[in-house]
């Protein structure tokens, strides 16, 4: 098994490929021709009320639509930090100012939150890019922005056909991008899609295609200061070969995607990307964000291993803070991109791999996770709502607490049971004991959000653990806002809250305990 | 023969591109592989000393050109206004603002004369269209540009193998693009090359091409915010495999052309694309200029009627100044451009197009030009300095000025003698009756132009007639510069001047007499 390679990405004809390609060449037409047209007819059928234009790349795609929607020099347009920098890399060549916006720490996504956040003087419209082909809300961040007179472009460049709310992303903003290199579900070699659907745009869209020129009329009369975005006929031919036959190739990669998380959901040594309320994902890539305080091993050694084992992965986009080009763009902290960058593997999602290969993946990751752990034990979570016996833990993980208990007083007023009443309310245990604790619990409608971690295992990532557990949980729990309360002078504390997307609350300056709050998308 | 349609240009085959394309599809890597590296290594080696870069198409290659030499919002770069708006389009689109220069009458390229007249503050560099495959004096103009700080880009898409002073254009200034789109030398269907002479930005040029990411360092951490104008394996395997036997595809075009010329040349209705001195173009395609004041219809209607005959032409470029959104960046009026422009008719220039092809052509085009001419009976010139029996006809056409000798008294204080002091001396006649004089006179170093056209033949276009021969006789005479004295009301003289070039020396505004000069380029 590990004689072989296993490429991160590769091209796999599963149709007429190859007859269309000689045709197109054998036709003499090598720039336009007719497997243009019978692509973008396919995709206007497919995605029915838009009308789609094949283009050169998925980047060529994303500078169109700026074009179409008149971006220019100094515009302002919010964009993910955390995401493949397409977006904001063109907005700067055009002279434009991409506005960084960050994400959700489960979904990797922005939201409606994230982008309120970042919202600022002179932005004239949002890019919402779906990751790895999860869903972003689109729906929501669409219908904030019209409020705002924004408008809105959605990159599918890693979502082909998956669906948010009963219809396929790209279908929600004004335009939406499409990417058809060779690593991608549908793959014509270098190729990208615009898909307008606002019809009032698309002559536009379609004249600066080509030079602005509408060869119809009149030789060489640019209409407008258009530029080369065309796909040739030969690309347009592999494209609508693939295309032909997109239900064998969704179902495939379905099927790859679904292999992994079997395997791997729940895993103690990361966590999965995950899906929102509503969202029906055609995953391109499965990345998994590592709890590396578990491991001895950093993200990037991970990588190098799996390397030595053939297995070819990827590391989290870097986040837009990272680079040094966006210096002067960055308006405000982006920490939750940040902090899941870091720590992000993307597993090979090659379209040729086999059940088997999956395994082989799956089994070599376990190995060297299990290899570099840096636990004794495996740890595990109580719910405390479960069973009576175990207020008993509960108490023995208090008495645990030390001097930390400084920072802890939830208790000290409180009866044991008050457990019973919350949402959600777990202890983190290791080798059996308790060392960590947290909760979540409503009063009057506004949810409060409380962890506690004991004294000997502060500051070693216990409590990203348990965030990421209680944040989850809220999440499936469709609670809207989380908020909570902690001492201003606990640095630590507040940026472990900075990078899951709390925010500080206005509040007095002479109050000791610092109020912070974020929004949460609904999960799936 | 007139049941065949003469397509304007089309894509031909002429070795193992067939069969590199397959080989490249069957080897699975559809976006970068091993096509685009023998590509590169090919050009390399035909343009010695440079390093080549495959991209997606001739536009791109400009924008990245752009980028690579750090063009940015507010820069300014000189652009010819005639030629195919690529450079003009995409500097707007960055932001940038393109300076439109005028171009030479005779060649329609640029000159180091139209592009100092251009010169404003805050221009950054130059862009050197190559019109048709003609060289422009790139040496000349490199020159220049050096002596002033500025960066030389060669727009070499339709100039493919034209050499200049013993050189391939596209090897003088600091970067050359190229197209490789399917109606040009080298084709790929889509495609482009840009050529980099100063190494020094090889490096930065890579990294745009692709993002700014170094795949073989660290995945998605842009070092530069690049974009995408990587050109696909598949395509690279056409344009590799057209390469390959790029002698059979040159010597075809040059047979092509030449037998146009031999055809063509001084004909009565249209003057060719004139060559400068030291040029060995390998022409793109052979355009026309007509002189439509002794036709019937306009270009647009011979292009028209052309059409019917099967018969695919184009017309000229629209000048930059007929484009409306150029309408903010317009510093300077660019008259010969627009009366070049409105002239031009280019001819189908087909690879598959046979000797029978081009005599079906030329048979067609002198027979619509026939049917169309406003001449009773044909015209001719007259050499002055070929015979004393001449003078004769000099005293006629000299009697039959008229009024018009209020503005031409030239002869009034010289015996006539004075022609065979001339370096040109001439007579047009029609119906072997002098109609109009001409000639170029040196005294001290200084040459000095001068016409006249008898009464009856004011306002007709026979002006621009003895104009063309008198600026082409000074080409081929290789005189650097002509000066001129115009009466200051006699504005249509004026307007004729300026479509030649010639531009108002500063003077006395007392003076009734206006100076006018230009700098001419010398013929090959």
């Amino acid at each position: 098994m590990s004689g072989k390679d296993i490429g991160w990405s590769s091209f796999r004809p599963m149709g007429n490929e190859a007859r269309y390609l000689q045709d197109a060449f054998e036709s003499g037409w090598v720039s336009g021709g007719g497997y243009v047209n019978r692509l973008e007819t396919e995709l206007d059928h497919i995605f029915a009320g838009s009308k789609c234009f094949a283009v050169s790349n998925g980047t060529s795609a994303l500078q169109l639509a700026f074009q179409t929607l008149g971006v220019e020099a100094g515009d302002r347009v919010i964009v993910p930090a955390f995401c493949f920098q397409a977006a904001g890399n063109v907005l700067s060549q055009l002279g434009a100012e991409p506005v960084f916006c960050d994400i959700d720490s489960s979904t990797w996504n922005q939201t409606v939150d994230t982008i309120k956040r970042a919202m600022t003087d002179g932005v004239v419209g949002i890019v919402i890019v779906h990751n790895y082909g999860r869903t972003a809300p689109s729906e929501e961040i669409v219908a904030w922005a019209k409020a705002h007179n924004l408008w809105v472009i959605e990159d599918c460049a890693e979502a082909w056909f998956s669906k948010y709310n009963g219809r396929y992303v790209g279908l929600f903003g004004d335009i939406a991008t499409f990417s058809m290199h060779a690593t991608k579900t549908i793959a014509a070699g270098e190729g990208g899609v615009v898909m307008i659907n606002d019809h009032s745009l698309a002559e536009r869209l379609r004249l600066l295609r080509s030079h602005g020129l509408d060869r119809s009329k009149t030789h060489y009369l640019h209409e407008l200061a258009g530029n080369n975005y065309r796909l040739s006929n030969l690309l347009a031919a592999v494209a609508y070969g693939q295309l032909e036959c997109r239900s064998k190739i969704e179902a495939n990669q379905k099927a790859r995607m679904e292999a992994y998380y079997r395997r791997l959901n729940g895993h103690w040594a990361f966590e999965l990307q995950s899906a929102i309320k509503g969202a029906s994902d055609n995953l391109w890539a499965v990345g998994l964000r590592l709890n590396s305080h578990l491991l001895t091993i950093s993200r990037d050694q991970l990588i190098a291993e799996l390397s030595k084992c053939r297995i070819e992965t990827r590391p989290g986009f870097y986040p837009a803070s990272a680079l040094h080009y966006n210096t002067r763009y960055l308006k405000e902290m982006v920490p939750v991109s940040e902090a899941v960058a870091k720590d992000v593997v993307v597993l090979p999602c090659s379209s040729n791999m086999t059940e088997d290969d999956i395994s082989y993946v799956c089994d070599e990751l376990e190995r060297l996770l299990n290899t570099y752990s840096r636990q004794a034990s495996p740890h595990s979570f109580v719910d405390l709502k479960s069973d009576r016996s175990t207020t008993k833990k509960l108490t023995a993980f208090l008495s645990s607490l030390g001097k930390g208990d400084g920072s802890f007083r939830y208790f000290q007023n409180r009866n044991l049971d008050v457990v019973f009443k919350h949402d959600v309310s777990i202890l983190l245990e290791n080798e059996a004991a308790p060392i960590g604790y947290g909760h979540i619990e409503t009063e009057s409608g506004v949810s409060w959000l409380g962890i506690a971690v004991a004294e000997d295992y502060v500051g070693k990532g216990w409590g990203k653990l348990i965030m990421t557990k209680l944040v989850n949980a809220a999440m499936h729990a469709a609670i809207e806002r989380l908020n909570l309360k902690v001492d201003r002078t606990n640095v630590s504390a507040v940026r472990l809250y900075q990078s899951f997307g709390f925010v500080a609350v206005e509040t007095k300056s002479d109050d000791k305990a610092l109020h912070m709050e974020r929004a949460l998308v609904a999960a799936k």
